[in-house]
């Protein structure tokens, strides 16, 4: 940055307007399942055999091949019989549907929802507010009501959730020795794979997601087995309706949905539900006190303010919510990932 | 890539998820006026201030300075009166809209019109065609009446496509010695930044604009001179009308926006008006033979896919239309920036 060769031609300038073309490249390959084909299929595979299989255009699909080499999600083999595309290690574990660590779902949430709200950025930050009137027609009110819009809608954004904790959970949940903690609340756990990585970290560990009704209803259908005897449910709305006691209470991405006052009432709450020594992990991505970064936690805000009435914040910032509330001995533990984790103790 | 360390946490896929937030973060700051205010007040200044300036709210205006400053866009000092921002050199000579070297307006063309094109980039490549009827509800079977559906929006064309000559158009017009060619024609020279730099590096060229009559009207209007003695404009459709006889025909992007068929048709028509010893100086973004990239001319050629009818091609494939037309002595050179350049001869 800022050095001459910089200065005679703004390459990082050209990088970022390009930014959304890599993003859509990458969520359509997915989209239209040219990961899961080559790893089906066991062998590298032509783009008009891809086209076809897709019941897509060739001329679409051999550009898009070609734009996920250079990207390095797929790999090119010049042959006789022209060029035969494979998946790169990285596409197989992360683009995939059928990968354990797959990153299907946030992706189609990010490219059919989360990118046609920042459409109205710059409208976001004039109002400072977020955008769910202009991008969806849904009022703006109430940000879970305009999220879980539709029930497909809902499903999309926990199956998403569930994406994100799949490469993260394990980091959060082990970032702080929780196995003093038996009978633990999960509030807002949405799809339960949060909890699932808790269970299995933590094995003699009772989780209970506290959701409302209709994603409870979503997470036991769809997402968390009925033969997973250590995760129950619970349905309420934890700002309206009460929370019963438990040793541990674990927020993720909760509070960076919600402005201070919501903040502190949750919490209040939450401390005069909690057993005494028990305590209340955050989850969050935490922003840098001096406001040098992590960039994605910085971009993340700005989706906060596209789509919640929320922010990230900094350590101090959640401290100061914790210790407002009555919670004391609080610990930071930065994991290198996107989450990082807070742990409060009654 | 492929690295033990990117398997255990996908951090290019998540950079890639990104891409869109950094691209809006971008041309939303540049939107607002962000870096035309702070390099006009000339000191740095609180997101207070800046809000104020701008009639934007704090709270959205504090987060898209803080994640400009994780871009490097923006640098902000902590002071004992808060948090001081101000521009980074290449925020100054790109972002602002004074600079000469300002990308301000190709900015706006990708946030408004390109961004909410790719929107659809899954439907362009299962149709293999552009996107104009779901963006715009627009007829795409005319891609250039689309593009030009508003005078506003041909107007935002002609001013983008101004801002990439202003920093590649100097390498691609001197990446050949065209100093023997006085008489020269601009084929869709549009907003006219690429015949200015021509006729300041070659000062006894005349370059005559060629272009649709209400591009030329706009060129006229409100980007080129009328003191500026060696630019002449010539109104018509150059796959319709006569194209008059020169020694030089730059087709500066113009052959990425059509088939193969149609570049032949334009080529062949452009050879017979040519003067012998003449040529033809192709300006576009060259894809390697091997498919292995430039990743940009890749996405690029996505971006023909959902806005044209054209793609971007490899030299091989432009020498190829070259030589159908007749035209020898072909010269490839690549400048190392967005656009290359083809020298054909008659």
């Amino acid at each position: 940055m800022g050095s001459t060769e910089d200065l005679d031609y703004p390459q990082i300038i050209v990088q970022y307007s390009n930014g959304f073309l890599i993003s859509k490249v990458m969520f359509t390959a997915c989209e239209l399942g040219v990961f899961d084909l080559l790893l089906e299929s066991g062998k590298p595979l032509s783009s008009d055999a891809i086209a076809a299989h897709l019941g897509a255009s060739t001329m679409g699909v051999e550009r898009l091949l070609d734009a996920c080499v250079g990207l390095k999600l797929l790999a090119v083999e010049m042959t006789q019989e022209g060029a035969l595309y494979r998946n790169t290690e990285i596409s197989n574990v992360y683009l995939t549907k059928s990968s354990p660590k797959s990153q299907y779902h946030i992706m189609m949430y990010y490219s059919k929802t989360v990118y046609l709200c920042w459409q109205y950025l710059a409208d976001a930050v004039r109002e400072g507010r977020n955008q769910y009137e202009k991008a969806f027609g849904v009022s703006s009110r109430d940000p879970f009501g305009a999220m879980y819009r539709s029930d497909e809608e809902m499903v999309k954004f926990m199956a998403g959730q569930n994406s994100v904790w799949s490469i993260c959970g394990r980091d959060v949940l082990s970032a702080f020795d929780l196995s003093s903690f038996t009978q633990i609340y999960d509030l807002g756990g949405g799809g339960g794979a949060l909890a699932q990585e808790c269970v299995s970290l933590y094995p003699n560990s009772t989780v209970t997601i506290y959701d409302l009704p209709k994603v409870v209803q979503v997470a036991r259908e769809k997402f968390v087995s009925p033969e997973e005897r250590q995760i129950t449910f619970h349905e309420g709305d934890f700002f309206n309706d009460s929370i019963p006691e438990a040793e541990l209470y674990i927020l993720s991405k909760i509070l960076h949905d919600w402005d201070d006052d919501k903040c502190k009432q949750l919490l209040e709450k939450v401390y005069k539900a909690c057993k005494p020594g028990g305590g209340v992990l955050l989850v969050e991505s935490l922003l840098n006190e001096d406001k040098s970064g992590p960039v994605e936690t910085q971009l993340y805000s700005m989706n906060m303010l596209v789509q919640t009435e929320g922010r990230e914040r900094t350590a101090a910032e959640y401290s100061k919510l914790l210790e407002a509330a009555g919670f004391g001995m609080i610990q930071v533990k930065r994991t290198g990932k996107l989450y990082d984790a807070v742990l409060g103790r009654k």
